[in-house]
């Protein structure tokens, strides 16, 4: 029997979740726990509902699908929030190609004996609290005064946020209390970097997922007269930043080839033409695939921030917004993911994930697996990210046989 | 007989204005056309008419109390209008000096045959349109379009803060109609930089004030996923801004020193924690106190902004906001100026000035000098802003007596 997916089926799935939370920009606007994200809710309830799969909710506003079984869970999923104006493919792409692939063994009668179950979680994007909300409330590893005091992107508080849903910070604390005995989970996902679409090839197995660190830095001088400030006496906040940017970038790249340091959000204080700047606020995250790696930079990176500070009369601070580990893709799941692709007949590379998903969340308590389909011209969280169907084809094909492979 | 300003007079003087524009932070903040610059306007005013000088404003809102006589008048002023949350010296001791000496002038019967005229310009601290509003309508090298288009630091168009007062934009372009032909301008300052403070010298004589050059910049890359675009294909934009303030403030500290260049305004965008900079806008002002110095840093730093932005993939554009020309102060002014400080036996110090006055601007009309008197600890624009009062005392009696050579 040629187990299939039904690619028509799952684009028209696609482009009808893609019509809601449209924003006035062309894009989706569609944060977990929005009107758009409660529309998207009712819409996949139905869907999961229609395919013959029980439907269930939990505290943290994390949707499953389940088709019952004996032994570990076997889940596969992804999130349908979305950043603001983004694209239609992130996240969405895995939950419905979960949802087909089950829907596909459900209509095909193959034989499977561990319970499938589909997975929509809340908040990957960090709309809210942190990126991955839900699947970091699925395993029990929230912070309750994080919840309560953590500031949202949105800029209420979230105990606002959930006021009128049927959602509390003490429900979100007890969702992993509900949560299945799991044995792996498989999540598809568009790469949302330039790799495959530069090599051309259509379906990416994913080998490990770089960890983050997150950091809010200052380096603090002393303002002063533009015009009457010796740059020899100056203690300008902004060059220590400057310098620190720049060395930093050089660091990682000459000494942790694959990692990465970026400087995103700064604010010069006090931020006018003719004043020296005493203050300069900033965002720092590296990434690295692996733990040591992550501990060798938040080292040697801090300490190349204090050398800085101290040369240039400035100090500097930081404090940590949020951390991730790195994951490695267990051998098995890498094993059954390039079999099957191999036999499926489909070209593919094995490369790294430089973005977090939710996966790497999940994989504290599952073997976990990530399937990536090509992001063309490497463009994702905008209203101009794309796939091409084809690819997709692929990618959930893939998905189908190791769900079988792994639930049979 | 010995001529001799009256420092508790003019301590009073000060003090009173200084009570005028108090905001909630301990400072003063009495920008031109406010509410407590029109407040301040009424008590300059009487303080001239009390001196039994001649008051006239003219359609900019500059203020003259003239003493008459006979050829081209000889001018003494500074301005009474302040940044936001200053202190109460800047501008202030010029024209309160100023009166100071008139009113010195006057009682002592001493002989003087031209016009002697206070001044106080509008809006010298630039909160309106540019710097030196006043000064420059009084020489009339102000451009139309910039009063009616140009954006206020207020937030409001000049237009509507001009509305309910006696000012017009057509009074201000006509303000030099009125002016009189002038011989010399004085002006006393506080130094705004920590030199004589440092060398604990009581008066400075400034030899030349520095002209700027004020840009808005900008280098332009790609905005990309922080955590899949690897470093060697990021088009960063902020690195370039990065590279080029450490490059360019290394340049002028190597090839011109003694010039000055500041990265003061900084917007990364989009600004998020997990995305690589795909623009970087900031204000860049570089000063010189020769011609051909800030013509070159022109060439040299713009062209290393444009190989920057090569090296690093970004493209960098620029637009002018403001230029003043960088003043020597002429040798008769500056002979008159040390001749008389070494009669009345002070120590003092030839300094060039990094800040602008408004005696750079009258410099196109007339010969201009400059006293400095010290900054403890070179605070200015702020309200630990503070003076000597016998630093003053000596500063105002150098004015007064370079004033009765110059008149005489």
């Amino acid at each position: 029997m040629k187990l299939q997916i039904n690619v028509d089926r799952l684009r028209t799935n696609l482009e009808d979740l893609g019509r809601i939370g449209r924003d006035p920009n062309d894009g989706i606007t569609r944060p977990s726990f929005s009107r758009a994200d409660f529309e998207a809710r009712v819409w996949l309830k139905n869907k999961i509902q229609d395919a013959g799969l029980a439907y269930r909710l939990d505290g943290a506003g994390n949707i499953f699908g389940r088709k019952d079984g004996s032994g570990r869970t076997v889940m596969v999923g992804s999130h349908i929030d979305t950043v603001i104006n983004a694209g239609m493919f992130d996240g969405s792409v895995g939950v419905l190609a979960g949802l087909e692939c089950l829907r596909t063994i459900e209509e095909s009668g193959v034989k499977i004996s561990r319970p499938l179950e589909l997975a929509a979680f809340t908040d990957e994007e960090g709309n809210l609290v942190g990126d991955f909300l839900g699947s970091r409330a699925f395993i029990g590893c929230l912070d309750k005064e994080l919840l309560e005091k953590g500031r949202t992107q949105i800029g209420r508080p979230l105990k606002e946020i959930l006021k009128g849903t049927d959602f509390t910070i003490d429900g979100i604390l007890e969702a992993h209390t509900t949560a299945p005995d799991l044995d792996a989970y498989l999540e598809l996902h568009i790469e949302q970097g330039p790799v495959l679409d530069t090599e051309d090839i259509p379906v990416g197995i994913v080998t490990s997922i770089a960890g983050k660190h997150y950091r809010w830095c200052s380096f603090s001088g002393t303002a002063g007269h533009a015009g009457t400030t010796p740059l020899e006496l100056r203690r300008d906040a902004f060059l220590g930043l400057a310098d620190f940017a720049l060395k930093s970038t050089q660091h990682v790249a000459t000494h942790h080839y694959g990692s990465m340091v970026t400087v995103g959000k700064v604010q010069v204080l006090p931020g006018a033409f003719s004043i020296v700047p005493g203050q300069a606020d900033f965002s720092y995250e590296f990434r690295s695939h692996a733990k040591e790696t992550l501990e060798a930079l938040e080292r040697e990176l801090f300490s190349l921030a204090d050398d800085i500070a101290a040369t240039r009369g400035l100090s500097f601070a930081s404090k940590i917004i949020d951390l991730t580990e790195p994951v490695s893709i267990p051998p098995r799941i890498m094993d059954i993911l390039k079999i099957e692709c191999e036999r499926l007949g489909y070209p593919y590379l094995p490369l790294p994930s430089g973005a977090g998903h939710d996966a790497q969340i999940l994989a504290a308590k599952a073997d976990v697996g990530m399937i990536f389909i090509p992001s063309p011209d490497g463009v994702s969280h905008s209203p101009q990210e794309t796939i091409r169907w084809e690819d997709l084809e692929k990618g959930a094909n893939l998905l189908l046989h190791a769900l079988v492979i792994l639930a049979e």
